[in-house]
């Protein structure tokens, strides 16, 4: 039941919400780096405290920890909400119009790195449990907090943290951390995320830089880096590695239909992006198709030898690759590891070191879950318009291990929209999707718990 | 004539030629980056003027001047030395032993960017004519000096130059800038070098980063150069541009020949090297043949996307590569220029663009010279070894428009040595060799000009 006076209290309190998200992003928790990761927890801390009267715990499986709060309702049923407070790197730096850590408003929009991806989700259900207390004193159902500091680096500590702590994630459905809205402003409802293998490649050479004069007898590492990677992927897009397409799980009626609702407006994209087409010049259902669910293998840089000002005629002694692939459910991160190992040896590239940066299962909610009929709901009463449901977002997360993996569905929608600019340069949102997620994570926390007491009731 | 007095004085002032050294190489003359250049042009003024009572003309085409010194000698003959006062990058930084810029002793070798490649050469023919000038006051014959600004950034400015100063230049031989000895301390004697054709290819993408979840539908600009660069060389490095090797001069017998004196002490520089071999696994005369008369395509460096710590899962916006071509007599750098444009093309790779950074054409001098005979006779009597004669050497210089071009003879000796590591960290010379180098400029002087004399005297 939607009760109208938690969206007043929202209304009201607009300023003090985005008063929290900016303090939030003026913090630079880039855990890649290592920078202002303690800061973070202790401003989490803070907010937890003298807004909600809270004490969050720390969960700790070696790395940063997990800030985990749990508050009690009036029913026993238990949402929870997944976020990450670590945010991507902010170079290239140049290339923002202002600093990635001093949020600016302007044109309708915050911008600051982690706005989107993810801050702005962590606060805006955070200050959606501030207003049901305000509006109500009391929540209707357990919600629990689960705010991770490893998302960006491939949630290293999470599985050994999940396991640990299986009961303290138990829930009768994860809200994911994210959520994008169409160009048209539809809120997408996303009920997976892909998996990923991500790894360096690294080839040597000499033990030191040399005089290019030597190219006629020494070996160039970076001949020998593109020459691998050129094995891995070819032109037309597909990944040569031997088996990297055979397990992936056959795609459902029901799964592809949800594409028809999937909305990709592809003049807008290319026009954001100052493209002219998308890649194979792809377009319609073979372009959702393939973004949604085909799996990839992408160079997310390359190093080696001097790439400064003018011209050094120089012989490096190193080249280093990263590749993130991102997988579809079937596709098995480490037999994809041991797969590529295998590939650059057969292809004579034994010499080509391969570090395992991270890895994680892919997952998906089947969209009859319950979890999933509500929050459809809940969009449509928020936003106006019916949601636009993907089977699984593009990108990953370690949903599988924290959610399907201990039997709890998962789904998520947010503050996001088509050009947030996630792990870019001006990362952004709306400042009214900004209030719309608070005001979908407080309804939904009703609307969830109702659904359930009436499932049970039937079961009853 | 070998006058013994001036090698006394050499030595004699063997502290002041180190002195000399060591402050010039505590310069950073990095043209690439427009470092130091001001000081260095500065520090050969006051060197000039102090040591040898001269003052040096500026010679300019618009970008660095060329310090350009003449002297009257006794003869009307006159030999000239070619050398540069700029210097390469010194990255990567933290594998320098001690910083590049802060020239160190220890070991019988002077430390220091630019102290084999080219501040070390420079100074010694300096020195070679204090040291006359000492024992002398007098030069047998007239000297000139050519000292450029630009070399390391490929002459750029040199072309026009050497056309509007030709009469500067004329000389009847020009000692070229560097010299190196064999593993063993035999001096090698350089008859030519390579040409070279440098470029930069940028492939481009959306107009900002993404995220890599986006890069099932959005084209990399990574996978697009890497595509590309593996359609310029194969594994068996052969270069694969159509028409790259089809205008290449034949080598002749007494060209071949020279290879056999040619030392490429194959275990030492593995060793030196932590190599366990050469590329493709050659040896021998094939190694040597491959090194002095074979051109390269190299890449000097690749930058795209994200390469610091962890992993950061981004779809990079912009790709760049850095190549140079080491090109042998025939071979036309512009030529090669066009068939790399359109070997691009016809695979598809319209979108990679080109950007030229430098151009030389190859030079080499013929055996039989005068100049040659000489220096032949000269490395031998001051290293007390015949010296090994190469037909060019691996590396390149503008020596075709600074000497071919204009009928003017060119060798080289000098003080470097067969691991100077130039262009590389810990570049370095031997301080023996540093004394021997300004005493083989100084004979040089005195038995070039009589072999003129004589010649001269047989023609009237």
């Amino acid at each position: 039941m939607l009760k109208r006076d938690v969206l007043t209290v929202i209304e009201e309190n607009r300023e003090r919400y985005i008063e929290w998200l900016v303090e939030f992003c003026k913090i630079p928790s880039v855990a890649a780096q290592g920078r202002g990761m303690e800061e973070a927890v202790k401003f989490l801390d803070g907010l937890f405290e003298e807004e909600l009267g809270l004490q969050p715990e720390k969960l700790d499986a070696g790395g940063y920890p997990v800030v985990y709060c749990e508050m009690k309702g009036a029913s026993d049923h238990t949402i929870s909400f997944y976020n990450h407070y670590d945010v991507q790197p902010e170079d290239p730096v140049d290339l923002w119009q202002t600093p990635a850590f001093e949020p600016d408003l302007r044109d309708g929009k915050i911008f600051a790195r982690g706005v989107a991806d993810n801050k702005g989700n962590l606060i805006a259900r955070m200050a959606a449990v501030h207003a049901i207390l305000q509006a109500d004193e009391e929540l209707p159902m357990n919600v629990k907090f689960v705010f991770e500091g490893e998302e960006e680096i491939g949630s290293v500590n999470l599985p050994e943290l999940a396991e640990k702590h299986a009961e303290k994630l138990a829930s009768d459905g994860c809200v994911w951390e994210f959520g994008y809205r169409d160009p048209d402003g539809t809120v997408q409802l996303s009920l997976g995320v892909k998996g990923m293998l991500y790894v360096e490649l690294t080839a040597s050479g000499a033990s030191t830089d040399l005089h290019s004069a030597n190219a006629t007898i020494i070996e160039n590492p970076l001949w020998r880096l593109v020459w691998a990677l050129g094995t891995l992927k070819d032109p037309k897009e597909r990944v040569l590695i031997p088996g990297f397409y055979d397990e992936i799980d056959e795609i459902t009626e029901t799964e592809l239909a949800l594409l028809d609702s999937y909305e990709l407006d592809e003049d807008a994209m290319l026009d954001s992006l100052k493209l002219k087409k998308f890649v194979l010049g792809l377009k319609g259902d073979q372009l959702k198709r393939k973004h949604i669910f085909e799996p990839t293998c992408n160079i997310c840089g390359v190093e080696g030898g001097y790439t400064g000002e003018g011209s050094k005629t120089v012989l490096p002694s190193k080249a280093m690759a990263k590749l993130d692939f991102r997988l579809v459910p079937g596709q098995d991160p480490q037999k994809i590891l041991a797969a590529l190992r295998e590939h650059l040896d057969a292809n004579g590239f034994e010499d080509i070191e391969i570090r395992e940066m991270s890895s994680e299962v892919a997952a998906r909610t089947h969209p009859d879950e319950a979890l999933v009929h509500v929050m459809r709901s809940v969009a449509e009463k928020v936003s106006g318009k019916k949601p636009n449901v993907v089977p699984n977002t593009p990108g990953t997360g370690p949903m599988h291990v924290l959610c399907q993996a201990l039997g709890i569905p998962s789904a998520s929608f947010g503050v996001g929209n088509f050009s947030s600019n996630n792990h870019a340069p001006n990362e952004n949102i709306n400042v009214e999707d900004y209030i719309d997620g608070i005001k979908m994570a407080a309804v939904l926390i009703e609307e969830f718990n109702a659904q359930l007491n009436k499932e049970k009731s039937v079961v009853g």
